[in-house]
């Protein structure tokens, strides 16, 4: 099942896409927040779509605006430097055990929604990433356990201010979590979508120009360690999102850099997950 | 006026202390979240409040267990090293700006809960703090605007794993959000209570011994500033708490370094803020 949420910013409805046709389930469902994947919303979603397929579902125009699929988590876990390639070019050592840090979830945003350069930024980068939606609580997770509490899959662009994030002072999350640093989407994959996890290309572009070009085959640890590892240093709540890293070709790894500036393009996108499409503004800008 | 919550874990209801009594106004108000800040629910109730003092709010038992005074923010955001004594105390140097990070919501509990130390944890740490709780949605503020985006204030306790946060990678994250490490309240006090923020005294004692004994005259960064500095990297949303430092004396800080063992009970106090009280378990002690 491919879960989305559409409507204006803050007032978007769930839906679900089936062959390319949006349907709208507000009338079934009030969000796919935590509440949701507690009670076992996904499961009774699958048997309530299944019997209403023929035709009864609303359908929501393809005009309308996607938000995250997901509503707000409690929180947004990244992983860094997960690909050894993108380790390198950063001029970091490949991390003993996962590096985590957290991104504010006011970063959230739409799939196609733009991406607004921060005041005073000058290295704002892409990131393209492979996120995984939690279904259930999860606390001391065994790694062979950790399947268990995926809800989902879902692409993600974990947009970076390189400044903020390594030359101020301090921890990485100031520069992760400025507003829309976060596009979520197209569409929440479930689980049973996607079998195998450990051969998915995912790829980046900037106005048209292949940037990242990686395949989960080079992640250096991999969703059910995450999962299981985050559970030892915090409680991980039905609908948390874990981003699990990139792969090289991001900005700051170029030579010379290279960062996004208004009227950028970028285009991503996963095996399975769709893509997504941000045009880049300056802070202000229309 | 000061709000409290009171009752089960996420059961918790809303109500008001007054003279040392507490009442319930979950008549009145459904919780102290993000809708009731941005709603200037503050202004509302103490009106309510007012009017209805005259006996007319149901009395709460004081055997009730006190919840966070605020309902789960969207984020809580922490300053590191925001104290010069306490940088020296373990061998930082005083930042240049402020040093951020963020700490799982999960880790949030009431004021007299037990801290519990983690799975594998050795180095579990106490940090008395003054926490900020924020009244309306707040990016790029000018720090002459800030004092107008406060609701008020709470005690905390930023309960800290120092091997997780500084000897297992990455950023200080991973050992700042385990479950029950933000013990918040025993109330929030509108910012109208606390008129003289300069210079508060903060404490916190081990089994009745005195480890910390600060004032928020040594804040390197004050409130004002901190929270136009973190409105120019991340949207404070109302409800949204800003925890600004401890003073010297946390169990790091001692040669040779102490930490929490089971049994042990901590208190805690910031002039205008009551105390609170943890006992320290052990993970899966009763």
């Amino acid at each position: 099942m491919k879960l989305i949420r559409f409507g204006q910013p803050e007032l978007e409805k769930p839906g679900v896409l089936i062959d390319d046709v949006r349907y709208d389930v507000s009338a079934l469902v009030r969000d796919y927040d935590e509440q949701f994947f507690a009670q076992g919303g996904l499961l009774q979603l699958a048997k309530v779509v299944e019997q209403q397929l023929a035709g009864k579902l609303p359908v929501v125009p393809d005009s309308v605006r996607l938000g995250s699929p997901v509503a707000r988590p409690s929180k947004l876990v990244c992983v860094g430097l997960n690909y050894a390639d993108h380790a390198r070019e950063t001029d970091a050592t490949p991390p003993a055990e996962p590096v985590l840090f957290l991104k504010s979830t006011t970063a959230i945003v739409g799939p196609h929604d733009d991406i607004v350069i921060p005041k005073n930024s000058v290295k704002t980068d892409w990131e393209v990433e492979l996120a995984v939606v939690i279904g259930k609580r999860a606390s001391y997770v065994s790694e062979a356990d950790a399947p268990g509490y995926i809800a989902g899959y879902v692409l993600h662009n974990d947009v970076s201010e390189r400044e903020f994030q390594l030359e101020r002072g301090g921890t990485w999350d100031k520069g992760k979590g400025c507003d829309t640093f976060a596009p979520l989407g197209p569409y929440l994959a479930t689980a049973d979508e996607l079998p195998d996890l450990d051969n998915l290309r995912l790829w980046l572009s900037v106005n048209g120009q292949l940037m990242q070009d990686g395949t989960t085959a080079e992640l250096i640890f991999r969703i059910p360690y995450l999962i299981s590892y985050i559970s030892q240093f915090m409680t991980l709540l039905p609908g948390d999102v874990i981003s699990t890293g990139t792969p090289a070709g991001v900005g700051l790894g170029l030579k010379p850099p290279v960062y996004l500036q208004p009227g950028d393009v970028v285009e991503l996108g996963i095996d399975g997950l769709g893509t997504s499409r941000q045009v880049v503004k300056a802070y202000g800008q229309d």
